[in-house]
């Protein structure tokens, strides 16, 4: 019923139109004019307010700081870098005009601002006295996709790009780790996102990087979602970019580098992982309304002036709340705010007045409470809480049954076809991890754990660690 | 002397000079590897995070939201707006090649939104039930300029761009003269710039506005700077967009729109308004640092415990404070945030602790008063509020000392040529300014108030209304 209300795919049987139709119907997003490219609405805008801020202020808790580089790179500079430049060449948008004239240099449009930042850095830097150096941004990015998604993979996005210079490998490290730590907490506490964290690959890291860590959501299709990065560039990027210090022993010496990110990419998670056949479901911490206040029979006598003033006594509490009093009919709005996963709805009526209660129900559970009209707000704030940890406890479920572990591979291939994310044990060889994306299109994720007292499930040589294999988004 | 430690010009003798040297000195900005481009570094970019989150509220609390839209602009929509694409088409930068091949329609990276919005707007306003329509973007935009400097003009810079859509050309106006006001009160009570506001003349409004409204600063040298401007539509842009709404009277009809903007630019003003010999001085409310604490005697017992109680005591108070430990000399320190313009030091040494007191030098004034440490939180906030009052009140002596009213034109021409702002009637005839302009290189400003009862200071016709004239940035 809600369905054909709501007029949205089955979750169940058409996942990706499922995924198309509650992003565009709930208004988070729409289509730009230019192939690719996305609108983020107001609706989806302000989830990522509310991440940014979060994460900012997590970034300014351990000393980085905000800056703004310029989006225009010269030609040359992606060519510094040649496992750099191989990693994004392809994907490049490139200004060859402006202010009326042919440029003697072409112009790349970022896909990232490493070299750019790298070029600073190095007039920037110059004695140990100097780092580490911590700087943060947050921008938009241009790579240009084949087949595009919104929020997923689009030609324009915004995100974060967070780059780090230590004075030794240990501290760039522990950078890049405690990042991705920062990362799975915000993804953990704060979207109610559980992930799957590790170090990626040789085959699978960033081009350039010493290692590359990944968080991976997990999505309800089976599919992992590369939430965010975080790298460890060692001196690769110093030697690329020149980024010298004076060390204590009054040497040269290439700086250590680290650099991290996440992006809007973190909307479409929130989506695919809380998301059910009637649409959205925000948690509370990330969800533009919180509360929705229906009116029950609003023509009936003080009603409305009931529902305002309990809509008052809430933002009051710091909720943040919307009192739907249009003329739609109470059914239609009930689906409308679950479509666009309102985690909890108050109905209010002649009735409830009388017995001095709100209707309260849960987006998350459906479950229908009674809740005080004297003692709304702390009933409601206490409700929210409930719904966070239990949207997080649901999507901890949901990620323990999508991994299968195997020693298999045969088992392997089938389960992540039927949309799991299996974990075996790889000789960490490149050619053996090649030859298995070659033939079956399955990547690896992240490593869980390393043990060589076991064989790989593709060679039966030796394991070097327990890794994850799925297919991805 | 101090001029010789910060080896910085002086301010009297070249301004220009002097404000490149500070901004580069005061490590807010930095030159970006593609000529007229800028890098905003994290002194500078926190004086923007404070900007923007300061307007940021005051949009969202008259109802505005945030949205982002895509910076990719298809050639053909710039032609849609004929007098549109000739104020923007000579600056512009084009995307001819991307993804590895080049593009069957040229893209145009956004000098403004204007027409990407009102495409968006097209397709999601039906009636007049979705009106008012307020959305604003945080955003870069690119205008290749030929002459750069850092703030003031520069090939990629940052914004804000309102736009909103009303049902009536009255309340498209409000709108219009409603942010004039917010922006106005910005200045004036946030960064402590007083303005002169109003109406610019037929000649110097925005290209397909019915009425552009600015706030001009004017510059230590006399020189104006347009901080802000907001401009009422009217049916222009929805006519160039195609945005029509079925009105109450179930008639469709095109929608009346407003758009307004302050860019990165009014961190240039900061510098040039209240700058001096010595360097920058920022108002508290918008400085990153507001005092800072210097240790007199540092390796004397007891005095860097002191000072860490006492930034301490100030950041529970919610002020922001620096504690320079390191071995620089005080001297040199003093130097060093003077130039940065940090409103407050505080030096404490032996002596100071001995008296329970702390040595308190504001920027402002270099007044030096003492300060008990055992209140020290309360005495340094409300000397800031003081020093808030006071920086202001300085800008707008030097304002009125800026402005000289004649109704001589060779005064006019001598005064502005002389660093002043000449107020003037003129008879508002399109061919008389710009007999002027071209004459003097000298425009008009903003509109001061409307009257015919004199005589137009060039022509002789009878006045329409009185007027800024002066050199602009």
């Amino acid at each position: 019923m809600n369905n054909f209300v709501n007029d949205i795919a089955d979750i169940n049987k058409d996942f990706a139109q499922w995924y198309t139709d509650v992003v565009l119907k709930t208004e988070m997003v729409d289509y730009g004019p230019v192939k690719g490219t996305m609108v983020i609405r107001p609706y989806g805008f302000a989830i990522w307010e509310k991440i940014k801020g979060y994460l900012d202020a997590e970034f300014k808790r351990i000393g980085v700081e905000n800056a703004y580089f310029p989006m225009f790179i010269p030609e040359s500079f992606l060519k510094k870098e040649a496992e750099h430049v191989e990693g994004f060449a392809p994907e490049v948008a490139v200004v060859t005009f402006a202010g009326g004239q042919e440029l003697s240099e072409k112009l790349v449009i970022r896909p990232t601002s490493e070299t750019i930042i790298g070029e600073m850095f190095a007039k920037w830097i110059k004695s140990y006295r100097d780092l580490p150096y911590k700087i943060n941004q947050w921008c938009n990015v241009v790579r240009w996709e084949k087949t595009t998604r919104p929020f997923l993979r689009t030609s324009e996005f915004l995100w974060q790009e967070g780059h780090t210079v230590q004075a030794s490998a240990e501290d760039a490290e522990q950078d890049a780790l405690k990042m991705l730590d920062i990362y799975k907490n915000t993804l953990r506490n704060y979207l109610a996102i559980p992930t799957l964290t590790g170090r990626k690959t040789e085959n699978e890291k960033f081009a350039g990087a010493v290692a590359t860590y990944s968080m991976e959501a997990i999505m309800k299709d089976g599919k992992a979602l590369q939430a965010g990065t975080s790298h460890n560039l060692g001196q690769n990027f110093s030697r690329a970019s020149n980024i010298k210090f004076l060390n204590k022993d009054e040497k040269l010496e290439y700086a250590y580098t680290s650099s991290w990110g996440v992006s809007t990419r973190l909307i479409g998670a929130l989506v695919m992982v809380h998301g059910d056949e009637r649409g959205l479901r925000l948690p509370p911490k990330v969800a533009p309304i919180q509360t929705v206040i229906i009116p029950i029979a609003s023509k009936k006598e003080g009603v409305l002036e009931k529902c305002s003033e309990v809509a008052k006594t809430l933002k009051d509490a710091g909720l943040s709340v919307k009192l739907d009093d249009t003329n739609n009919t109470p059914g239609w709005k009930f689906n409308e705010y679950e479509m666009k996963g309102v985690p909890l709805r108050l109905e209010i009526g002649p009735r409830d007045i009388e017995n001095g209660v709100a209707v309260a129900v849960r987006r998350d559970t459906h479950e229908k409470t009674e809740l005080h009209l004297n003692n709304i707000a702390a009933e409601v704030a206490s409700l929210l809480d409930e719904i966070q940890a239990n949207m997080l406890h649901q999507a901890e479920i949901n990620l323990k049954a999508a991994i299968v572990q195997t020693d298999d591979f045969d088992t392997l291939v089938n389960k992540v076809n039927n949309g799991k994310i299996a974990l075996a044990y790889h000789c960490g060889e490149s050619t053996c991890e090649t030859e298995i994306k070659n033939k079956t299109t399955i990547k690896t994720r992240v490593i869980e754990s390393y043990s060589t007292a076991h064989k790989c499930i593709y060679c039966g040589k030796k394991s070097k660690y327990c890794v994850y294999f799925g297919k991805q988004y």
